[in-house]
């Protein structure tokens, strides 16, 4: 078995495709926006990737059928417009050879595939819980930035700090130096201390409106509302904790 | 040399032949398993599998001679029945890349010599000891269950709730989705304190049924009284003790 | 994607070039001084380097625009000397596998460019802040070391007591034993507390006598300049919180 | 780069020659050792041994002159004898993977070189001070032990319990199972703590009795000699330390 296999389920002819990617990340901002993209456009399966670069595991399903961890994409062709692939899955790459190597192989792809622009989608961890998530980006070439920012991403001087390390950053790193392809990442706020709707539906109202994709929004902001009234309560917790260790002490 | 060296011993001809591993994991369990098959079904010597993802060592027997960490395989073959293949070793993978290519490597082994199923055993480490433990299926595909289950194995949903890590778990992954064969999983209860022999028979019971063989289970059932005499006496000596402490304080 | 990819910008014909490398390291000084002549004497980009041996990261500019993780060569014709080949970038090798390939990929590219010889730059962690830092050298070819200590680096007996860890060492060991090329290692002396533009003068002195170039040292002498105030008020600070710590137990 | 490089001096034809290894380990027993016979028998050097497995670093020697980390093979050629390899070195493979890819390529050499015997040198800890090591043995075959006991080596059962890790158990593993070499393992008893050479001398004298040489052992002995008072003053001070201690409380 190669180090990484590719496993195709079609091999669709596809007009000028984007591809967008939110594997498991910060929040797992990336991931839930384009499983949530996924469960709504309702995509064919393109191809897994199986690979020696995600734990050795398999997930077993309420049938008790295993399945191996993976990474998936899945095509959604349009009339008049781009067509879309997706990229989910389970893992990143677990070592830094392993993200190379998975990043590197899934623009081979995307270069068969004739993509013609890579949005990576990821969170950008704030450490505190924000109300109203800005989505940042960053961009392959400066020429990006208007289309992207009139959806309302910005771009702030010195944002994120430290770059972007992973999937995200690197998908465009490699496309941009290496294999000549253009890419946007989007990075929707978060805390990061646990799965986050909030920057995700952040990132999916920005980026619906950049590839022109009409999705309905009720199901997410529920799971949103969920989060919020969870971490309401924990909040109200610590909180009247608090004043019950005044009380204690006073 | 090669990363993983295959060294057969035999080049038989086997007839539909059924594969059933058991390597070293949570409470040793499969081995345990595989072991007592191997020691009272006698089969040959197939192949031993050398590898660069084994730890650099050796073992020293009675005689002072010396033996390098392995995998072993042997082969059983019966009149009107599927012929077995036992994989049985000194340790799994040690590595995510090693545990990725040994199990792809037994598989291309498996194609070559034509086995039709593979049965994978481990344990499922429920944290206490426990009096009858339950065998716990996964399959790569649900038309196995019916069958498997008829020998008492238990296909719980949501159980066990990580999916499965190792061997067991991968050798039915890339089975089903990278080398097109089927498998079934089965998981001795065990606390994962200790070898617990007493999963093992559990595992025991069931896959003799599913393969339609008979051994005496004597000496295993020695072991696991063995065992739980040991056991016994430590909990005798912490409730013991804690009178003792009782005492002390009271 | 090979593991590590070599991106031309220009194809010169050098004459006898001498490599200058300068990668991150003890107190930065290696790298400090090659970003200094880099930046004095503008060299033209000749290549970069990207590799599954660098962090999986990209940095992002003030136009929000990617760059991915990698090391660059650059180069300067000169008349009637040797040409410049300045090596510098934002990681050495991150595990000791990738230290050999990109350390030995380098002397192939070297080797190719007819370099004559190679100087590696690097800090000398004494462990405390120095007012005069020495330049300490080693060298490939013990007829090396006249020429530099005329430069007024120095050849101390028994230092540096263990050797050299990383690029500059290894680049040197595998250059005299591998691919039979000269070279010298230069050392500045160094806290190694912190990035140490003073380590980098001492060395930027001695090398371009070596090298017969002439820059103006006037900017990195005023960074040595604030980084030393910082260290003052640092200092300032410690002994006057010992004092007030004196006070208050006295 | 290949992953180990090996780098010819000289390509002699060999008779029967004997493989002596003691890289660094345990107690340094098994290189002491063999760097002792180096020393005394003046062989020739046969090759060096670079590679990414050994930590990427270079020594620097008394007048600067930097080699990097490598193993080095020597040979004796003997008349009426069998000839002598001697393999010593810096660093044994810092990886599990670098174990097995350096002792298998040393075996291929031997392979070619046409080896008939392997002995690899080490140490047996024991976690104390011992004034007269025992030496250990461990062979690939049965009938190598009548032979090498008469040399005063032991072969107690169950002796060393967990196996041999590491090149000195893993040449003779691959050497039996994968190149079809014999070999014996000599362990010379060391307390662990330090580089010892009293069990080196214990090797020693069985090793000269084993392939027919004579060393004077002065130097050696007096190593020893040193280590010893250096230790005998540690317990003094230990112990006076320790009167001190009930001089305190009683």
């Amino acid at each position: 078995m190669e180090k990484i296999v590719i496993k195709y389920y079609k091999k669709p002819r596809l007009s000028n495709p984007v591809l967008i990617s939110g594997l498991p990340g910060i929040g797992n901002v990336g991931k839930i926006t384009v499983d949530y993209l996924i469960e709504k456009l309702k995509p064919e399966r393109l191809l897994d990737i199986i690979s020696e670069h995600f734990p050795p595991q398999v997930f077993i399903d309420s049938n008790s059928v295993v399945s191996i961890a993976k990474n998936t994409m899945y095509y959604k062709k349009r009339r008049g417009k781009s067509d879309l692939i997706f990229l989910t899955g389970d893992f990143q790459g677990t070592s830094q050879e392993g993200q190379y190597e998975l990043s590197s192989k899934i623009l081979e792809i995307c270069k068969e595939l004739k993509v013609s622009m890579i949005y990576t989608l990821g969170g950008y961890s704030i450490g505190r819980i924000v109300d109203n998530p800005r989505v940042l980006g960053a961009v392959t070439d400066i020429d990006l930035i208007d289309d992207i920012s009139r959806a309302g991403v910005i771009f702030p001087k010195g944002e994120p700090a430290g770059g972007i390390v992973g999937s995200a950053g690197l998908m465009l790193g490699l496309g941009k130096e290496v294999f000549n392809m253009k890419g946007a990442c989007l990075m929707g706020e978060t805390s990061g201390y646990f799965a986050d709707p909030k920057g995700a539906i952040a990132i999916l109202r920005a980026l619906t409106r950049i590839i022109d994709v009409t999705v309905d929004e009720k199901d997410i902001e529920e799971k949103a509302r969920q989060i919020e009234e969870i971490t309401e309560k924990m909040k109200e917790e610590t909180t009247s904790k608090n004043r019950d260790d005044l009380n204690y002490f006073g």
